[in-house]
């Protein structure tokens, strides 16, 4: 009995973490007022109407659960690259993003930034700069760990995620790597050269 | 006679730029689809139903017409920093979207990127990839005019216009100007950096 109810559990789960999933993904193909709620479900597979059995409190709930998904996505992809030098870190973090724009061929960006752009609600707004803060924060962290002064950690990471998040945009409009790489490569060597110093400060002694 | 027609035209006209500027400010806004085209007639003081007098193509042309506008916004704050210092340069940059942000008390960001992350239709597409072409080809001009090396320019303009933007998405989400002005200072901060090694280069002779 135990079993079938674990069964049941998973089957469940599957259904709506694959319809968040498909949510997030329809927003960062095509923002929060263009992404259909019923092609989300058609594409997790999930029954038309069930959008209210797995989220009592409709679209709305959805959309910030895809948020939080599309979030621990990058905190995930970011988490892998602990106890990396700094530009390692940083060269990451550009290769999440373009890993999304090839996997989607330019169909897709970021649906953190999909979603402040268009906000609808207070909570779609709070949602959106505890993400950014988190990935700020994170970035900042790995930085610090790989090389990078503690004050200025923050600063580069803020300056890693804008130029991230512009990049894609940049990219998707001129439907185009090039942007984004020119924008990759000088901030990774920005990285790098502020790595260096730190370095060299330690290596005589 | 002449008079009176040059006068209606110049009405005409009047209208016709107030409404695609508030076209503008409503995308910037709002994003695609939440921008109101019966609020922007009513705050252009155009009559109801007078979109396709002026737009014979509707919706789809004042959003064309909308995106010029706020890439002329753009460019001829740039073409004010000619003949500066590469870091002028980037910091007239950075100030264009931070006066967006602060007289819209983080309410507006970048109609431009508004339009790419929700586009509907290929024009829109080729209008935003065109825009940010612009900006990045008019920018690196001004940067190896103002001290950058020619090569390195369009580098570092992709990442100024790319950052900015990102930063100006940060800003909204966080109703802050942090990560704005962190942001902006590295970045400035990097165009001064490359814009040094050159000067030194010229000064011994």
């Amino acid at each position: 009995m135990t079993i079938v109810i674990v069964k049941e559990t998973w089957v469940s789960d599957g259904v709506k973490q694959r319809m968040i999933r498909e949510a997030a993904l329809a927003l960062a193909r095509k923002g929060l007022q263009r992404a259909s709620f019923s092609e989300v479900l058609e594409a997790a597979g999930a029954p038309r109407g069930s959008l209210y059995h797995h989220f009592p409190n409709g679209k709305a709930e959805l959309v910030l659960d895809a948020l939080a998904a599309a979030s621990e996505r990058v905190t995930k992809a970011l988490d892998a690259t602990a106890g990396k030098p700094a530009p390692e870190v940083a060269a990451a973090f550009f290769a999440i993003w373009r890993n999304v724009l090839a996997l989607t061929d330019f169909g897709a960006g970021c649906a953190v930034a999909a979603v402040t752009v268009a906000a609808e609600t207070p909570a779609q707004i709070d949602s959106v700069a505890a993400i950014f803060r988190a990935w700020r924060d994170q970035l900042a962290g790995l930085l610090a760990a790989g090389g990078i002064e503690d004050k200025q950690s923050h600063s580069l990471a803020a300056t890693l995620v804008s130029a991230a998040e512009g990049a894609v945009v940049l990219a998707r409009a001129e439907r185009a790597f090039a942007p984004f790489d020119l924008v990759a490569e000088a901030l990774v060597a920005v990285v790098r050269a502020a790595t260096q110093p730190r370095r060299a400060r330690r290596s005589p002694a």
